[in-house]
């Protein structure tokens, strides 16, 4: 059993201001991540980068994706024409953003408009400020000519036969400071035949009473279908702002993938899709599409090169992870029992980590998915070595491959597939020379001894290197294993260098990745306990051995 | 000008299902960090973590401290001694957290009700089930015995004196798929003599019409004064179901520091907090207590050691950022127009961030605020510069030190308080002795040549060591400098140990800190640059040159 049908429950409930709930329009989710979202600090996307983001965007299903901010970022021209080259469409529609033309310009004379029109879209969204404070104090000029750079400057796209939507730039700000100019400022574009105003939130602290508060007073003269939000999340509730906005019956949402954008980044659209889909049953995506979100996620997050935060809702790694003894004897019953959604639904699944925190019954869930027999009493002895080992920095939740030969080794097994006499690595640099790295391993393998010395662009390439030559002869398969990631982590960072460092290696061959892990002051030490272990447990995959 | 009162704008606003905003009553914030929140996966705190967390929790002003389950972690029964002996709470009262008795078992045999009596503290939370289904499929019981086991254990609690709060699990759930049940057990709760019943949105699906819908049915029939929230974030909108409830009327909000809790984190009360203070004009905690936010919520980040999310309202460094060349020139003659509060009052700041996407105001800004005046003809070139490094990996958000150096060699100044003519480490382990790490640099210092060799538990630290020696004649003051952060960090996981790494290292004295980077695919490199750019940024700051 799932939780009863959220619509059913909210069923007959009228909003603040008297809003009806209308679910029936067709809803457009907007995506900014190639705009606002880049304004991420931390992000810096390359045209490549961006090709891709919007080619994973339209297997989402979104409605618009907006591209970049021709005239402004020589990168983002160069997108529109890459754009129009290479990328095939399915779903989406590429929008181009810029601003209103400037103050006492003629819209023919400036260039950014212009640089609008090359991008060759069939959308452009424009922005434009509606709180009267920012037109006299950060545009310096008057509130009427404040009125006619927007009215002008849609006009003048509309007659190149654009799309135009605009983006009211702190419209709730201004709207609570001076309702008359946000409003004329809003009808204007709208007489100047933008086909979407949308409300944004640009400093981001207006909770989700206030959105509606406004909407309320907006929809007095302008109909819902034209209407948009674009919210930030300084207050911890764009998700929740958006969603009661879509309620109320507005047609566009507009947010980013994963949050990103500038501050506390933007409404999050792997929150407000979902939420959107499953809870109150918009049809934004479809089920297949959906599907996919979790993948999507994570590939951006790869892209933009941020790791993500596992505890993100739907597409976090811990979102549906279970840890507490209480839950995972209860889920390990019933699966539902713990979990709002079904996570394949999103892309995501149910994972179970061994912790401290972690009773018998998880560590035997874990064991059983590994493959792993082992008795009520040895999981007992496991979680107090797992107790043990976690109270010196090491985590077994990234790392499979070490708890499985941790549960291994308490069984009384060892490897044998090799055996470490020294390793040996040195790095040296020459004022004006490139650094060197270079590591010597000694290790046995059955009767024979081999002695190799690799090089490498650092020390943990160097040895990897060597391990590989010494191993290749007599275990072929390491050919397809490759380090896939390589993380390290200060543990005890309050001590500078001096500190405990936490190496997670992620090894993988063409059947599946597998994470090990090393713990140690030195971080070459911690780096070659990972990485020998995931040797080890590739090794394992291809050649069995009973416990 | 700051946007308006927001409860001026909510102002005759009616909720959802008829309940008015009543702002008057006593707010009451539950930390549950220590509890819920450590069932994040990743986090794992000692006795000691916990008193230093509950003793800044209580600095914050928050009204109810949850320390912990006494009788099922050893830990936690340690933590309540230790607590009476050691804690000098002054705002908050300590609770003990565990659950109802066992099925069929009488309150006086049930080993974990008398733990919770052994913790010795004020009050008592105890979780009991609401949702039917748990009852018959997890429990295994009937729905009478359901009933009595809370009514039962909360009158044995009271009768030994205790205050008894009532967690009522998957109450938002239970109470959508039999509202009888659920509200049969919140009213046994509340005639044995439980003080608070909490409605927990266990599985955390619920969205705030969903927490307000059920609201609606339990004030029905029982008073909101006895009433309290908690909720988790799997659907990316706790923080707003919270304020809702809070809006609606509950006496009591529930929450973790940092959002930590198992999945997506349980409500964030470093947004709760600021939210209900500063926009619902709730008093929870005073202006000076709010003023600690910013500066706690660090500090128990470091404490269960998971860097914080930079983007997290209120408390994040990067919420008060400004990186867009709109923005930054915006904000430099004004800075509220892009800002939701002044972040002094959460005791967060405005920064301005150096990036490819920043303009030379934002340029300019940064040198002045490290205090080197350079014209505008330099700032474009910084600019570009700064772009060619981002590049290759750079990234001098968090390395001011370095993009310091960077700008004083544009202007031609070249440091000159030593010279590198090489440096060499060597690691080796052998089979059963312990690793070694030991570095030799080649330094001029003036006229003098120093060879120095340092050991260290590990390379960097090795490094760290030599190349300290080889100054520390000429540069006493290098003595009071140490690194206080390191940090690695792969650029381009994909590629394994060939990767780029980009070092961050704090190095800081009794004056300050600051950041310096370094970019290279062998990480001793990296290290080495930033290790030294730290060196020279220390020395700079004590004896310094113009350029």
């Amino acid at each position: 059993m799932r939780p009863l049908d959220p619509l059913q429950a909210a069923e007959g409930f009228s909003l603040p201001g008297g809003i009806m709930t209308q679910l029936d329009h067709q809803l457009e989710i907007y995506d900014t991540t190639l705009r606002d979202g880049s304004q991420q600090e931390g992000i810096s996307l390359t045209v490549s980068d961006k090709l891709r983001i919007a080619g994973l965007l339209d297997s989402l299903g979104v409605s618009y994706i907006e591209g970049g901010w021709p005239g402004a970022l020589p990168k983002d021209d160069e997108f529109f024409v890459k754009a129009r080259k290479e990328l095939d469409l399915r779903n989406a529609t590429l929008v181009a953003f810029g601003s209103t033309r400037r103050p006492r310009t003629g819209v023919a004379e400036d260039p950014q408009l212009g640089a609008l029109l090359d991008a060759e879209t069939e959308v452009i969204c424009i922005v434009g400020k509606s709180w009267d404070y920012h037109v006299t104090g950060a545009l310096r000029t008057d509130l009427d000519e404040g009125v006619r750079m927007v009215a002008e400057s849609v006009e003048f796209l509309r007659a190149h036969d654009r799309r135009v939507f605009f983006d009211a730039e702190h419209f709730f700000d201004g709207f609570s400071a001076n309702p008359d100019y946000a409003m004329s400022v809003l009808g204007a574009a709208d007489a100047s035949g933008a086909e979407r105003l949308v409300l944004c939130d640009t400093n981001g602290g207006n909770l989700p009473e206030d959105i509606l508060f406004a909407l309320d007073g907006v929809t007095a003269t302008l109909p819902f279908e034209s209407l948009g939000v674009h919210l930030h999340n300084d207050a911890g509730t764009a998700v929740a702002g958006s969603l009661a906005a879509a309620r109320a019956g507005v047609r566009q949402i507009q947010g980013c993938v994963n949050g990103y954008g500038e501050r506390t980044g933007n409404a999050d659209l792997c929150s407000v899709i979902p939420d959107l889909v499953l809870k109150l049953d918009q049809p934004v995506v479809t089920e297949d599409q959906l599907s996919k979100l979790f993948s999507l996620s994570h590939h951006i997050a790869e892209v933009v090169n941020i790791s993500l935060d596992p505890h993100r809702p739907y597409v976090g790694t811990s979102s549906f992870t279970h840890k507490a003894g209480l839950h995972t004897s209860a889920i390990a019953r019933r699966p539902d029992a713990y979990e709002h959604i079904p996570p394949e639904v999103v892309g995501n699944h149910t994972r179970m980590v061994v912790s401290e925190q972690a009773g018998r019954a998880s560590i035997l869930n874990k064991t059983a998915e590994l493959g792993l027999e082992i008795d009520d009493d040895l999981a007992r002895q496991v979680l107090e070595r797992v107790k043990e080992k976690e109270q010196v920095g090491f985590h077994y939740e990234a790392a499979d491959g070490s708890f499985e030969l941790l549960v291994r080794r308490m069984t009384g097994w060892q490897q044998d597939f090799f055996h470490l006499e020294s390793y040996r690595v040195h790095i040296e640099r020459r004022s004006g020379e490139p650094v060197s790295a270079e590591a010597t391993v000694k290790v046995r393998v059955g009767d024979r001894r081999h002695v190799t010395t690799g090089e490498g662009v650092g020390p943990v390439h160097a040895l990897d290197g060597a391990l590989r030559q010494a191993l290749v002869t007599a275990y072929p398969e390491i050919e397809g294993m490759r380090l896939s990631d390589y993380r390290v982590r200060v543990i005890e960072s309050s001590d500078g260098t001096g500190a405990t460092v936490r190496v997670l290696i992620e090894t993988s061959d063409s059947n599946g990745s597998w994470g090990t892990i090393g713990v140690h002051e030195n971080v070459i030490d911690a780096s070659w306990e990972a990485l020998t272990e995931g040797v080890v447990v590739g090794l394992l995959r291809i050649r069995p051995q009973e416990i």
